[in-house]
């Protein structure tokens, strides 16, 4: 694996990327990950610029190895948090859930690498042109935000591998090993892993979500949504009131009301179950432990060696 | 591969099967398929039983190999049906889109091999306990019927694979042998080809449907029609013409009127390119050639073996 791409790029030791993600990927969750050998990130979306600043330089603090955040880039007050990272000297920044035009030349010239985050290969074009260093593609089964093409990781993966050159990730669907080195097999370098660590011990949402994870069946999530910014969460109490908003026939306005403030603040952080926005990506359904990250690393890890060796093994084709 | 449970059970060089699919899987695919070391399947479900029994006949004519009908549970003729498929002494029975204990005893008492086709753990346990030999696990990118959980392959074989110890054979989204290797890295023993096969010389499906499927990108298919029978199609004008009436709030009774009789046929045997239901999976967006499905079937195991061999000299990981 010492020609890896994204190994090389991030330098960091396995191309295992934990996401970024909205209360749940803190300075203790990369820097465990960090730690484990894999790049750990510290999930922007839901901090404050001064909350940030602090989980960057505890992080640093914590590790002296690779790291990076994820920016999407619809926050806010993204000049304070551009000048922040800069100022931080943040190594590796991943930007997702905009243009990728607006600030990657910016960022690469104050020396950051630079990945983006797509659904489709029409964003991947689109981030390759805006000068991205590589690419982290995302199936329809990952959680959180999504794209509208419903584009599943099987497909996604061989077509953005088919259409760029540069370094690619796969998410959407990673929780194990196996699912590592079938996405290998599709052409990706390298792994962004959500769901699997936001059952970690490390993670920052409440223990409560991270057990309704555990509890997650095939069926339990849904891409929904679409007419706001499509988002994948477990079908609880919430996703029925949207629902029946659609049963009605609602307005993206209707919707948006009864999405309201805080929902996503109020369910992965405070821990409602029942009022907050769960998300989490179809593969919760896998996920049945909450384990340090480090050892979610070393187990994945090693199942992807030994499935690799068990296929070998079991021998090619005679053709 | 001289232990692979898939070609024991079906007395086949290689664990890769020909999708039964409607208005496109007669004999010279089946035929073909089967001559080439894999399995091919007769898709009974566009076909009158006189037709059916025709198929077989030239099959059975045009190869000594083992070869398979898949038999959609709602057929309407089913006991003609069932009668006919033990008379012409079909070795292998793939049952899809109903219930498995219906006839799975009576057709292992007459002999067949039988094989369900499932979309979630919860039916690949029915199935189980109704006695079948083997499962198809197909993921929510598949072309045609499908079911309504959205569970994609990458999140599906895995979850089905830990529910069930029998052979498990994965499709939707495999069209090439990188996709084979990737889901048996998810832990299936053989995967069941579909779209690839529709554009091959042998499908008896219409050229401007063939051609047409070498036209979809990225996003060109949706599963719609789920308060119907949920089914993966091109978005042509048939389509455009449902989403209207979606978007005017269709109860399933207008959606059945504007479905109607015989889309299926118009579109896929037919070529009415605008007025037909064109079934088809994501994984469309991948395939760009018709070629013959010996040469298909050639490529995706030569695939297969490179990847696998270009994965294992990368080496597993140093842990």
């Amino acid at each position: 694996m010492k020609k890896n791409r994204i190994c090389q790029l991030f330098g960091i030791q396995y191309p295992l990327i934990q996401g970024g993600m909205v209360w749940a990927s803190g300075w203790r969750l990369a820097a465990a990950v960090s730690e484990a050998g894999g790049l750990g990130i510290i999930g922007a979306g839901s901090m404050h610029p001064d909350t940030l600043r602090l989980h960057v330089q505890k992080l640093k603090a914590a590790t002296q190895k690779p790291f990076a955040v994820n920016l999407p880039l619809l926050y806010p007050e993204m000049e304070l948090l551009l000048d922040l990272l800069i100022e931080e000297a943040v190594p590796v920044v991943f930007t997702s859930a905009g243009n990728p035009n607006l600030w990657t030349s910016f960022l690469k010239e104050k020396g950051c690498v630079v990945v983006h985050v797509v659904s489709s290969v029409k964003f991947a074009e689109k981030a390759v042109a805006a000068g991205v260093d590589a690419i982290v593609a995302e199936g329809f089964e990952a959680g959180g935000h999504n794209g509208r093409e419903e584009t599943t990781t099987m497909t996604l993966i061989p077509l953005v591998r088919n259409a760029i050159r540069l370094p690619l990730i796969a998410a959407g669907g990673v929780a194990t090993g196996e699912a590592m080195l079938a996405v290998f097999a599709l052409g990706a370098e390298g792994v962004q892993v959500g769901s699997r660590f936001v059952a970690s011990i490390e993670a920052s949402c409440h223990q409560a979500f991270k057990e309704e994870v555990l509890q997650a069946q095939e069926g339990s999530t849904e891409l929904t949504l679409k007419e706001l910014t499509p988002v994948r969460l477990l079908k609880n109490a919430f996703y029925q009131e949207i629902k029946k908003e659609y049963e009605k026939g609602a307005t993206p306005e209707i919707l948006a009301a009864t999405l309201g403030k805080g929902r996503a603040k109020k369910g992965m952080f405070e821990g409602d179950l029942e009022e907050g926005e769960l998300e989490i990506g179809q593969v919760a359904a896998l996920i049945d432990t909450i384990i340090p990250a480090e050892q979610i690393v070393r187990e994945m890890l090693s199942a992807y060696n030994s499935t690799l060796t068990r296929l070998y093994e079991t021998g090619p084709f005679d053709l």
